[in-house]
């Protein structure tokens, strides 16, 4: 099966979206365009190497903007495309269902992990 | 950071839904309970190895439920409970999305894996 027999529109918005850490990309861009030091801290536990290469998928995808000015140091901004913003509008009701359950999904994480250290 | 700590509802919802399959399994279960093999073959390109760990990973979030009638030869159902259908709804949207932008996500697909056969 080739990959772009998708089997239904999530599984192609996976295809988009499903990196680790590209839903916290899309949504650390969703209101302002960020410099790459700002968006990392933003996002937390990212290693550069793996940040910079999701940036550049969405990138390859039309999905993030990257727009270097060319300053010494370095000055580089990334924001979301207005095709991304239709894909940041879609996950939102996703980030709604994580505030309204973030304790109960707190305490499940917090039991996986327990239970992982209890096997290991 | 604790994995607990998360820095907005997004995070949340992704530590549940987060792993590679965990979407497309809630779609395929949202409108019926379904027998393991009948779920595998909807989904398609998974081995078992790894969609049994990620049903194991939904039961114990309570995101999905696990019958198992005790026959031989072995019949066992995964249904989506109310939390997770809750969650499904969630992931609505984001289904419309893809099923709205499939051409152009095939298209960027297919791009990305010529670009990565020719670099590689």
């Amino acid at each position: 099966m080739a990959k772009t027999d998708f089997s239904c529109g999530l599984d192609a918005a996976l295809a988009v979206i499903g990196g680790k850490w590209k839903p916290l990309i899309l949504y650390h861009l969703t209101y302002q365009a960020r410099r790459y030091g700002d968006l990392r801290r933003a996002i937390g536990n990212v290693s550069d190497k793996m940040l910079i290469q999701q940036l550049k998928e969405l990138e390859a995808d039309s999905v993030v903007g990257r727009l270097d000015f060319k300053e010494i140091p370095p000055k580089v901004e990334y924001s979301i495309t207005p095709f991304g913003q239709t894909l940041a509008e879609a996950l939102k009701p996703l980030c709604g269902w994580g505030n309204e359950h973030m304790l109960e999904v707190a305490k499940m994480v917090s039991r996986r992990e327990a239970s992982e250290t209890s096997t290991t």
